[in-house]
């Protein structure tokens, strides 16, 4: 399949009219082609039209049509073959066993929201029957179903150019709740954007499906997604990127007539604290364990570790040390983009001169293109406590050790993170009085919080939670991976006194479609 | 109980030191004793640490614990008696009746939400078993449960001086999912405020709750308010007002280095839709059912029906004749507060000189102070489709009704009407066709859609929306009447391999709660 570069405008292909985009090989600053003209104003003004036009059909096709729909374009994106991989290499500078991974990843996350939408629990139906005799008032039949936010638009992310993007888990969960997407394409990957792009506008033809259900917008600059967001059909935004950008999408959504909710995940740095008994009976495993989910696809993961917060002493001393050594020993790895690398290669300098961190360690370096080279840093409690600037961000392969007096100081620490997605704890038995002392603090900070793990690596399941309190994300109510994230895109209606003709199937007495409802308080049991 | 004319903070009452706030009788314009001097940032701050400092013990209560907390506080403000209706009445200038049933309402809330949490359903338990053994990659043990947000401010009503405030719904849902709850009473009713507070003050206390778990505010103007809001230890923030008020809140929350959500129930005007066969079969009945819902309680529901849309014809204008009759036959009744009543002859007032509007008919007069006059106006589709001021709502008994020449008119002012939180539809089976043709938008429009009914009159159940998109609120999301409105102050938490002896009992392997949990994607049977 040819590459085209233009914007996916429902079942068109149409050409764009601003800056021509072109994605950069980043491990040898390649130019790729096509170049890809971004739309303007005018081409958001139709897709969301054609979006607003889909989205009362859409958002009532049946529980099955639409599970076939996640379905074929799983089986699409995965006919799209080794084309895929490879463009997605060259575009992100990412190994091929990793986007295979991905691509895996995507296609089951897919599959999984088909399921979640056949089971249809999303639906969250509750009924209260009539009361006719009720004194002293009878009381009315009260049934209340989940409907689709509306028209979604979902900005792809650069570090997961398939797992965060076209298709990704912002697309899937808002194509389950019956939402229409329209995608803004991160521009690090436009081809790889294409190809998935076109996977889904065959599954939407496969599926006689409207074909405002989904477009595919590329663009330079702020045009493109300023005006996606501020369109009033739009109803709804998913974001996976950085503080700026998502503050930014937050504002705008929230300075319109109708504010819509946005849904950002922007920043973390995934706090580990590895408790006493841990460290004094393993603190070299550990070290080394921890450079390793640091330097997982060059630091670049959302839930990459960039801090470490324990008791100072002989045990941590050696953590460090174990750490120190393999980070001398990491090798470079290609960053997604010369932006990216220039960003973190900033941010390490950065702590290099600062006044409160000291350098523990860097890794080997090298004269490719747009490397990582992986960092590590300590500071004292008190000075982490006395510089917010410690704990902001640097994405990439980096991480600070924050080394503290004592128990209460390491709670201090605690209580001063920000919003997390990630909080972790390395113990033992003989931690548990530890463990239980923070734990409070770390489920008030972190959206998930893990044992004896670390956090690189996010299941796609029903109990993730790949979300939590700001900056962490822009609304700490919801997840952005797993079945619930489906739940971002959803708002109730009740229905009262409706007769069963004008009740969605959904609702009607004889339960049409077998769902797990709440029927006066008590889940109505289903057959089979 | 003698009033005490203070602040509640924690256990303690405490004498404010801002300007003092009197309640005025409506009925009589009488100044009513005592007054209570409202607080300012320093009791803000202290409520908020008392707050802060009770949230990780409250959140971690048993289900058991909690529910009967609830159920305490409704046993205590019944053992109130007399007094609070009394009060209310004086307060508020509504009947004796319509009180009573509000703190019927009010205590089978409590008791409703109690039953809600030990049911423990909102925990929305989700399991996903260790897979030691999947390739390529094991998967860990994830689970999923949620907890409360932390302390969250509610605002009083004016309107509904026990139901929708000091122990209202927003109130009894944040409680009952784990969050402390600061009221800020509303100065039209300090002294029911006070009773109630008291009640509340009195159950935390019999349930050795810490005593941070409520505390009420006085404060007249903006000071109080503003600091709660903007407070780092407040996390959400419930408003039942005007749409002015609550898009203040809104602004306050969303400036915060940490944006909090706000659920503010703001504005609407609740359209009917009489469908053709409904009008031509029973225009007569209908047109003084209309004025009935109308004029219930001084027309001061938030789903007080203030737009009618139909088709012109003979039965519509019988339909507006019979309403007029009715509206002319409406005596006066006394509004909530002088600048309600001001706000009101205002609204009316511009409704009379407005082009665009003609006056059908108004109620009786009346010298008593504070009176509501009934007011029923008439505009052609065309020009309410001209001039977006016209859908604006008039608080207190007052309604539109828009004549269009046909079903695509109707459709447009339909398409045109901004988020509603009811819309209703008066209907035969002879207008099904018409009610499938409407339903997708008003779907899109409301919370709460109705057949044959009135939309005054919020059932407290399982199935209740009482939300809508904006303006009718701040989040479509959610609804803040019935069970679902604890959900606005949760959040999931995931924890990964955490020990049993370290995780939540909810979450636990042999579910010692009984819960209805979501396991390996199946619901876990639960014996009894």
């Amino acid at each position: 399949m040819a590459l085209a570069g233009k914007l996916l405008m429902g079942q068109q292909a149409i050409q764009g009219c601003r800056d021509m985009i072109y994605a950069i090989n980043p491990a040898s600053n390649e130019r790729l082609e096509p170049g890809y003209a971004g739309g303007d104003q005018t081409h958001v003004e139709h897709a969301c039209a054609l979006a607003w036009e889909a989205f009362d059909a859409y958002r009532e096709t049946s529980l099955e049509q639409r599970a076939c729909f996640l379905e074929a374009i799983a089986e699409h994106i995965e006919a799209i073959g080794d084309v895929l991989i490879e463009r997605a290499m060259a575009e992100s500078g990412l190994p091929e066993a990793r986007l295979q991974g991905e691509r895996g990843r995507t296609c089951g996350q897919l599959r999984l929201f088909a399921q979640t939408v056949r089971a249809g629990e999303w639906l969250d139906v509750r009924i209260d029957p009539a009361l006719p005799d009720r004194s002293p008032m009878p009381r009315a039949d009260l049934r209340q179903r989940h409907i689709a936010l509306g028209p979604v638009v979902v900005f792809g992310a650069s570090n997961f150019p398939l797992a965060f993007s076209v298709a990704g888990g912002d697309t899937a969960s808002a194509l389950a709740a019956g939402c229409p997407v329209i995608v803004k394409a991160h521009s690090a990957h436009p081809g790889t954007s294409e190809l998935v792009g076109r996977a889904i506008q065959a599954a939407v033809k496969q599926c006689r499906l409207p074909e405002g259900v989904f477009s595919l917008m590329f663009g330079s600059g702020r045009e493109v997604g300023q005006a996606l967001v501020t369109d009033p059909r739009i109803k709804a935004v998913g974001f996976t990127g950085s503080r700026r950008g998502g503050e930014a999408l937050l504002k705008a959504a929230q300075a319109r007539p109708e504010p819509i909710p946005v849904y950002a995940e922007m920043s973390a740095v995934n706090p580990v604290f590895p408790l006493p008994d841990a460290l004094s009976s393993n603190a070299t495993a550990l070290g080394q364990a921890f450079i390793g989910s640091l330097n997982m696809g060059a630091g670049q993961f959302c839930t990459n570790p960039g801090l470490v917060v324990a008791l100072k002493g002989a045990d941590l001393d050696a953590f460090v040390a174990s750490a120190a050594q393999a980070v001398q020993a990491s090798g470079t790895q290609t960053m997604l983009t010369p932006g990216i690398c220039e960003a973190y290669e900033s941010g390490v300098s950065a702590l290099i001169h600062h006044e409160r961190a000291t350098r523990i360690a860097q890794g080997q370096r090298s004269d490719w293109p747009n490397q990582c080279q992986t960092a590590l840093f300590m500071a004292s409690a008190e000075d982490f406590l006395a510089d917010a600037s410690l704990q902001h961000e640097v994405f990439g392969a980096t991480s600070l050790i924050v080394a503290c007096d004592d128990a209460t100081q390491l709670q201090q620490v605690a209580e001063h993170l920000e919003g997390q997605l990630t909080a972790t704890l390395l113990m033992t038995d003989e931690d548990l009085g530890s463990a239980r002392a923070l734990l409070p603090t770390l489920e008030r900070k972190a959206g998930r919080i893990l044992v004896n793990g670390w956090p690189t690596g996010v299941e796609v399941c029903d109990a993730m939670v790949h979300g939590g309190p700001f900056p962490a994300t822009s609304d700490a109510r919801t997840t952005s991976v797993g079945t619930a994230a489906i739940k971002r895109f959803l708002r109730p209606v009740c229905y009262q006194d409706l007769p069963d003709a004008l009740l969605p199937e959904a609702l009607k007495t004889e339960n049409p479609l077998g769902l797990n409802r709440l029927v006066s308080g008590q889940r109505e049991s289903v057959s089979g």
